[in-house]
This record gives structure tokens, sequence and C-alpha cells, in this order.
């Protein structure tokens, strides 16, 4: 690994606002002459010193005034985070100053660093891989345990290495194909073409199991959709604010899509829940309000669990008819269809008894396939009990998969599909026969696919991700990372 | 100097948000082994580490998952920022990482920090005096040069050496005087009479001057009060907008004292300006309107600068009219006065060559004292003009007194005019010929205030300063500081 000469970027890397301590990060060939001419350590210099070290130092202002007092962290190339040598300058939290030191290095001779670029330097440097690289962005945005435990996984190399392996399999395969075609007019067979296919297959399989995982990945990392659906006044909105409301903290405002629906998230028990309110269902002959309901029954479909939010106090025939109506709308074995029978507070004892008894039944003709909760929204009765219901119907999903490796990202998802895709038209090739130089092509397809998300070259050791791409994916790192 | 045994305290000392790094700061006795309960070492562990280096570690959730790699700077007693034995660890900005990590800490032996601790621990080890350590919080929120100058001499010690060598004035007078008592029987006088007045004297004047730039330094703190006052419908809204319009993103909105006058604060060349919006000043019968003109003049009489604004198409009767009603509100000896001549945009060149005649005679007859501006709030014409006349009123009284000490602490300036008085009284005593330890007494009544301000006793080295002092100095500070 050479570590060519680089621009020295600047950057701050906390968070902007009030605190204790700002850290600035410089990264680059000239960094240690850059710090120098910019803090004066009160022994030695910046440049003299050992890396994984800390020095005092003080900077000051053009006009000779002290701007404040600092500590200079020393790395030293390969060891640090973008494998470049680097300095962190720990300063007051006040954006006065960090902007006034930031403007003395820029002066000094670095560059204000691009989002993610020291990131992307770490990976130009061979200190991670591209998927490891995307992950850090993740990492840093997860808010749940199981989010943080997929982004973390991804970032120290787990998703990597089950990739290498995957490419090395094809490199094996395609490099034997290679050879027969070397002696093609000895007509050698090198591979076996029954052990052949049955290694295409088994590698498809889990580039398959790989894309598969994109779906539920996803979830953890976006939220594990959940449609709040019902008739207009049924009260989803206060339901909504209930579920959210005493979690105000870690809780999310999301514009929705579209106008009438908005999305909340709540972290229940480690997974983030997306609430999605969903516009009343009724019969309508309004164009406007059709819109939104056609909006709603795409929105029902693409949740993970629905709440069929009923009004208790409405008729038992009202209830029932509700409830089916409900039960159409879901693809129960795909969906959890949990019904929240909501503004119970207003029933009697004898009207919930009836009501028991009635969902009961529902349940049952569904073969169990749904749940129901009595609850009061306004009250916040039965909350916490539709909260532990929504956590236990993922949380057995989540405990499944705990050592699974999960794609969360679109960009590798797409790239595996692709990888899918070319498996497949090899095993056709070898099915039909076709010459040995066209199924090491499908092969070799699918390395490069697999390739693009490592973004290097297993051989060669060099970044084969086009500047486009890599542009796309740091711009959605925050500066100074 | 002693370390005593402390309890380990924890806090993150970066603002919470997304960025690139977190660091968590702990300080205390048992920091190292708590760091190590937490923390594995790639190589050896915090304990065994020498102070000011660094250390590539990892840290593990308790069900044996990565939660987060991380840096970890170790510093021991007395070279920290708290005079402890300390370590920061610096993690990946995501707040459920920095969340995770501090609950281990709590959970192997850490107590979450109060506001300001580690700097009240800094002041107690000695690192600092009081007050130093209430800079820390200035330095921090500070928004100008001008600001951040004077706050850093006073963390930096300008003030307190200041104070320290005024207070070592005191105490030997004061004991020259107590060794007088000693030998009272003897009728020695040690300490010629008109000596000690003019010590007296001198040492007064120096805490005057001190007490004095209160008012200064707050303005400077602060933002130095701009009333903006005129006639209903003068434009006064509009004015304001375009004052800080196009620096919206160093403007603070600050909400008045009253209903009815918004402050918003920008930074003009280094200097912090306060705009207060007032209500309209016109001939009224109503009531409520004249409570809120009543406050107007309040404002119009604590603010350093006036912007009177006109409306420029007026007969030039009114505009004269409102000129001199204006120039009576105002103290000219005390306070700029600008007359912003606004809508200049409606006037033809005639108009506008009659509103400069008529406005230089105005100047002209309040004997210079005031100015004035053409200008168009809504087209932002003469808007920069306007603001480099403010910078300009007000810069030359900063750079007559940029090496100067300004005391911005309200606490500081109660005990400087608490000590004058005692000096007052302490040369009445002598006037009158009363016995020395009424002056001593006085004296060491002034000692007392100093010591309040420097939070030490000068000859024992201890804290002198009761818990609740302490209490509310630090609560102002922020967590992690």
């Amino acid at each position: 690994m050479n570590y060519p000469v680089s621009e020295t970027i600047v950057a701050p890397a906390t968070t902007p606002g009030t605190g204790a301590i700002s850290i600035i990060r410089l990264s680059g060939s000239e960094c240690f002459s850059i710090a120098d001419a910019v803090v004066r350590l009160r022994r030695g210099t910046v440049s003299g010193s050992e890396g994984y070290t800390i020095h005092y130092g003080s900077v000051f202002a053009p006009d000779g005034s002290l701007l404040d007092d600092v500590l200079v962290s020393v790395f030293r190339a390969p060891h640090s985070y973008s494998g470049e040598d680097s300095v962190e300058i720990s300063c007051h939290a006040s954006s006065f100053i960090v902007d006034a030191i930031v403007r003395l290095l820029l002066e000094a001779g670095a560059r204000f660093a691009e989002p993610g670029e020291f990131t992307k330097r770490a990976f130009m440097n061979g200190k991670m891989d591209l998927a490891q690289a995307e992950a850090v962005a993740d990492v840093i945005s997860s808010t749940t345990s199981a989010s943080h435990r997929i982004s973390m996984q991804q970032l120290r190399g787990g998703f990597s290495s089950e990739l290498s392996s995957l490419r090395e399999e094809l490199i094996k395969m395609a490099s034997l194909l290679e050879l027969e075609l070397d002696f093609s007019e000895e007509e050698v067979e090198f591979a076996s073409r029954d052990a052949l296919v049955d290694l295409i297959e088994r590698t498809r399989a889990h580039v398959d199991k790989l894309a598969d995982s994109f779906r539920l990945g996803n979830v953890i990392k976006n939220g594990v959709p959940v449609a709040i659906a019902g008739a207009v006044n049924a009260g989803k909105s206060t339901l909504l604010n209930a579920l959210v409301g005493d979690d105000r903290a870690i809780v999310s405002s999301v514009e929705g899509t579209t106008r009438d629906t908005i999305e909340e998230t709540v972290n229940l028990g480690g997974i983030l829940f997306r609430f999605i309110d969903t516009a009343g269902i009724r019969a309508t002959s309004e164009e406007v309000e059709r819109l939104g309901i056609d909006r709603t029954f795409r929105k029902i479909s693409e949740a993970s669990v629905v709440l069929g939010v009923v009004d208790s106090t409405a008729s038992p025939e009202q209830i029932s008819e509700r409830c089916k109506a409900l039960l159409e709308l879901c693809d129960l074995d795909a969906q959890h269809l949990i019904f929240v029978l909501n503004k119970i507070d207003l029933l009697d004892e004898m009207g919930v008894n009836n009501l028991v008894t009635s969902l009961n039944e529902i349940v049952l003709s569904s073969g169990n396939k749904c749940s129901y909760v009595l609850l009061s929204a306004k009250a916040q009765n039965g909350v916490s009990e539709l909260k532990s219901m929504l956590e236990k119907s993922q949380s057995s999903l989540l405990h499944q998969n705990a050592d699974a490796t999960f794609v969360t990202n679109i960009r590798h998802y797409d790239a595996l599909v692709k990888a899918s895709k070319s498996l497949s038209s090899a095993l056709s090739a070898i099915g039909q026969n076709l010459p040995s130089d066209l199924v090491a092509e499908d092969l070799r397809s699918a390395i490069s696919s697999i390739n693009l998300i490592l973004g290097t070259d297993l051989l060669s050791g060099q970044s084969i991700s086009p500047e486009t791409i890599l542009h796309d994916i740091f711009r959605n790192h925050c500066i100074g990372k």
C-alpha cells in the first residue's frame, strides 16, 4: 500500500453548538507543518512528535491575541483513521473559536474537506473497503441497537468478508474455465460441468439470500412500517399521538411522501417502528378524498404491521363489518394485523364482554392470524400493551437472525440482484451447452458486480469504483468524517 | 497542592447531534480502572499508560457485540484539565453509541457529572481561580471577537492578576495597621497616615475603574443596545429585517422583556449589536398604546445608539418636527443618534436634495452631535452604509480600550462595588481619627470582597467560597465542561 502525496484537508469533526470540547480534524501530507504554522506547542513541534501522543499548545490570532489553548493529537500514517498523517485539534466548543482556527488552517495551506472525505481517503488508502466506508454513515445515524448492530457488523467487515469469499469462489471457477479455453484445441475439460453447475447454484442461492435480506435490513434501518388504518373518526391520530407521545425525546417527525400521511418513528425495545397515519377509509364520491384513500390502500399493502383502529362504541354489526373490511385489506401471511378497539373507556362492563366475545370469534375465523387489543388512546389505557405486542411481533423476527448479515444499502442490493442474474445466465449457458468463454463471461460479470460493492479488485488491490460512484457514496457522509 | 480521592465523574463533552466524532470525558481517582473495565485496548491498559498518550481500543455491549472502536486519551494528574486523572474516549458521533458507552461507564462505577463539574474540580485543584473558571462559560458562548477577547483575557488570568496585586497591597496595609495594634501601648505608628490615605485612594480608584468597566464589558458581552425608534409606519420593522436579514446565519432572536419589543443581535465588524424594535411614537389617548410608548421611552433611554427612523415622503415640516422630537428624547452626550431617512426610493432628485439640506441644518443645530443616513429598507439601499456607521460609532470605543480589563460578570461587579465602599469607609475612619483596628477591619472587608471574586484566600491557598456560591457559578456551565 502506498501513501501518495495528498492535499491536506481540514474540517470540524464535532457537531456545532454549545458543548465543552470541539475537535478540528486535519489529514494529508502537509498536515504536521500546517498545524505547526497555526498552533504553538508548549514543548517541541507537531512535526517532531511521535504518533499517538497529545500536546498542549496555544493558537494566536493574526493580531497576536490568544484565540484558545488547545490539545493537539498526532497520528502518523498509516496509523490513523484516514491512513494518512493526521492531526486532531481539541479546543473550546465555541463556533467563534472553531471558525477562527479553521480559517487559520485554511490560510496555512489546508483545504476545506468535502463531506465524507476523511472516510474516502481511508478507503483510497486501503484502511477499509467501500462497503465498510458506507457503513460509517450508517453507524453514526443508527438510533436503535438493531440498526446499530447491522451497521457495526458491516463496518467491521462482516458483510465484506462474506462477499469476498463468494468472489473468490467465482474467480476460481472463472479461472478454470479460462484455462480450458487456452487448451481448447485439446478438448480438455478441467471443470466438471456437474460440479460447476452445483457450485454456481450454491453461490447464486447465497447471493439471493443476501439480496433477500434487504427488505428486512431496510426495515431495521429505516423502521418497521406500521400503518394505522381505520374508518374516519375511529381515533387514528389520537392513537398515533398516544404511541409516540411519552417518547417525544426519541421521536422524529418525518415529512410523509404524501401530504396526508404523517410518519413518526419510535424506538420500542431496540427496534425502530415507523408509524404511518393514513386517511380514513369510507365510501366517498369526492375525487380528492378518493385519491387519499388510494394512497391509504398502498400504505397498508406496504406495511409490515397494520393497526386496524375500530371505534368500540359502534354497534356490534358495524364493528364486525369494519373488522372484516380490514381483514380483506391485509395479507395475513406476510403482514401482522392488530385490531385496536379504541374508546374502550366509553363502554360499560357488559359492552366490553360482548366486544371481547365478538373479537375472539373474528380472530378465530382468521385462523388465529391476527390479534386485538382493547384500548383508550385518549385515556392512555392499553397503549403499553399495544407497544409490547408490536415489539414482540418483530423481536422474534430479529432474534432469529441475530448473527445473519443484512443488506441495508440499495446500491448493494442492486449489485447483488445483478450478480444473481449473471449467475442465472451462466447456468442457462451451461444448460444449452454454449461455449465455455460465454459462461466465463457471465461469471466475470457477476464478479464485477461484487467488486462494485467492495470497491476494490481482489487481484490488483486497486480501487475500481468510478469517481462518480465514489462521489455519490461519500456526499451522504457528514463534513469532518 | 493535594489531589484528594474523588468520585469519578463522566459526561459527553461534545454537542449531541450528527457529526464525525463524539468525546466522552472521565475524571477522578478511579477513572483509569473504570475505563479499563469498559474499553479493551488493542495493547496494554489505560491504567498502565503514560499521560498524554492515545490508545486504540474497542467497547463491547454486555451481550458481547461490538459497540464501537474508540480512541482513548490518557491524562495523569496534575497534567489534565481538571487537575485529576482523566480519560477522554473518542467514538463515532452517534447518540446511540455515546449513550451506551456512558451507561457502561456508569455501571462500572462512575457518576454522571453535574454541569461545570470538570471546571469546578479544576478550581478545587488549584488549576484556575474562580474568576478564570467563570470565564470558561463566557469563552464558549462568545460570538464576536470583542467578547471572545475579554473572556479569553479573563480565562488566562489577566483580570485575576490585576485583582491579586490589588489584594496584596491591601493585605500589606492591613498587616501594618494590625502590627500597630500589637504595639498600641507604645503609641508606635508604623504606617504614615498620609501615605496610607494616598494608597487607599489609589486602590479605590483602581477598584472603581474596574467596576465602571462593567457597563462597557456588559455591552461587549451582550451586545450594544440599539433602539429603533420613530413614528408609526416609518418602516421600523422593515429596517430591522433589512439590518439582520442578510446575516440570518449569525443572528439570534431574543424574546424581548416586553411583548411588543423584539431584540435581534448581529455581529458587525466583531462587535455585537442588539437591535430593539420599539412601538411607534404618536399622540394617543388609548391606555394600552400609552403603556407601549412608555416602554419605548425607557428602551430609548437605555440604548447606546438610537436609530431615529423618519419617513422621507412626509412633508418637510413633518420631517423637521419628527427629527426635533427624536433629538429631545436622546441624551446626545451619552448616546449616538442616527436619523434614518427611510423610503428614499420614493423621492425624486429634487426631493432628495431638499431632504439633505434640511437634515444638514438639523445636524448642525445639534452641534454635530448626531448624524443621518438616506436609506430604503425595502430596496436595501443604504443599509450597508448604516451598518458601517454603527460599526464606526462603537469600534473607536473598543479600540481605545483594547488592552484594558473589562468586568462582564455581575457577581464580580457587585463584589467590586462592595470593596469600593469598604475602602471609602476606611478613608472616612482615618479622616475622623478613629482607632486603627476599625480602619484595619474596613481593609479586611475589602480584601474579603476581592477574595470572593478569586475564590481563594491568598495566604492559605484554600477555597473560601461557600458551596452555595460555587453551585450558582457552575450550574451555568454546560454538562461535560
